[in-house]
């Protein structure tokens, strides 16, 4: 079966699926993006991803190509031509249209939507459950990744610096010795007197949709949340760790640089939040 | 006449110049660029131009999408296809490649390579020498901004905001106070006691190729240079002012912010700058 992706208002195979060369996102990567997690053919939280979306096209000025609740209906007919009835993910970015290159917003570029839809091995909580490692990098980005951009390039460098060294993931660093966040996703750290720790959203992290529906999930467990930021130390000498991404789903991390984080197995407080992540995949929650 | 652009070995016609949805340069700005004015039918500084390819390629971890030889073929090929007999700017832009969206480097992706050129009105010594005005306007790229990337969404959001009050260029303000660059342009300042004053290349600027050339003609003519920072009050106290790109050559800043520069005319280092500059655009250096 063909894929099948979205492009400026019409449908078309995903290998013809094109843009132009002066499309912005390619030469300013003037643009947002988001993706969305399939779960038995259903999009998890697009609500929360539809309001961040909004959010970022509004801090960077950019309209919306179409009205959301029509492009929500675009969304599920994506997942409906390429038969996602499992597991999946939807991706869509919206850029500043084409015009002739100048820095300047263009006067009359309309804004180009992309999307891409495409079937995943299915959600798996064994998987998931696997302690992972993680490396930690200077946060060398822009200072509002606080905007889901496709100005990504310092964090494909980071990811690529875990996977030079087999780790899964790199937390990034602030000159303040602060960890912000992972390349492509959230920190967490349980601290020694049970406290779950994550940094509070604002401009030096990317306020992720499954960090929020894990806060969520944690404060009706009744654990007590500390939004705040930790440090490299704090992290290596916390009882457990994890991430948290989209397509990452909750990823206990046993290993931060050349620390093992509490006894180097899956903390309790993970497994715990693991399986509640799950049901809320499951829409039991 | 139509207008011909190159995407990944074809030439083709500008219109149909497309790329796929998934080359990581619209969806990461994994990629690097450069910008090369032609001036009657000549590329200029292009030695530079490619020695600063390969640096930004080098530093991205990018391999050149053909050896360096061949693509000054293609260079003065597409020029020529474009019946650029005159004044006009080539632009060309390599990226990772197309692969399926995951931020770490596909490891099967050829390199992209697309290049567009277009035929511009001539570069005007009367028109280039007309004062412009300056914003500042807070450094919020990431910390590489050495390497020519593409991922370029701060410098348009920081020139957007020069054009919405008028101005023509913003020049960014570190954390420290200090001027690093414009968005698009060097910046340059003559001091009271007769130094021409311009930021050290290193990891907070762009090495500008024009910024190059223009150090060499000063250089020839005696001038005392300074390669150091300056912070706003130092330039908007400085005898002269101006910036310098490939597209806007030698360009001389009357006002920055809410102060004059120098009595607000072009000043006498300026005017002599943007004579070499021309006659270094003619060859006659």
């Amino acid at each position: 079966m063909s894929r099948v992706a979205y492009v400026n208002r019409r449908y078309v195979p995903f290998t013809a699926a094109g843009v132009h060369v002066e499309d912005r996102g390619y030469q300013f990567a003037d643009g947002v993006y988001e993706v969305i997690a399939i779960h038995r053919g259903r999009m998890i939280d697009l609500d929360r991803h539809m309001a961040r979306l909004d959010r970022s096209l509004g801090e960077i000025a950019l309209a919306w190509p179409m009205v959301p609740q029509a492009m929500t209906v675009v969304m599920g007919e994506l997942v409906h031509r390429n038969r996602i009835t499992g597991s999946g993910m939807l991706y869509l970015q919206v850029t500043r249209g084409v015009a002739r290159r100048a820095h300047p917003f263009p006067p009359h570029a309309r804004p180009a939507l992309v999307m891409t839809a495409r079937i995943l091995p299915p959600f798996d909580r064994n998987g998931a459950g696997q302690g992972i490692a993680v490396i930690t990098t200077d946060d060398i980005r822009w200072k509002r990744v606080d905007i889901k951009s496709i100005s990504l390039l310092p964090n494909v460098l980071a990811k690529q610096a875990a996977v030079d060294v087999g780790a899964y993931e790199a937390w990034m660093v602030g000159i303040d010795g602060l960890v912000t966040e992972g390349t492509a996703s959230n920190a967490w750290i349980v601290t020694d007197d049970g406290a779950l720790v994550t940094r509070q959203p604002a401009e030096e992290i990317l306020n992720g949709v499954t960090r929020l529906a894990v806060l969520d999930l944690a404060r009706e467990t009744g654990l007590r949340i500390e939004e705040r930021p930790f440090s490299v130390a704090e992290a290596q000498a916390a009882r457990e760790a994890f991430l948290t991404s989209t397509t990452s789903t909750v990823r206990p991390v046993v290993r931060l640089d050349d620390a093992v984080i509490g006894d180097g197995t899956v903390g309790p407080v993970t497994s715990r939040l693991l399986d509640l992540y799950f049901s809320h995949l499951e829409g039991d929650l």
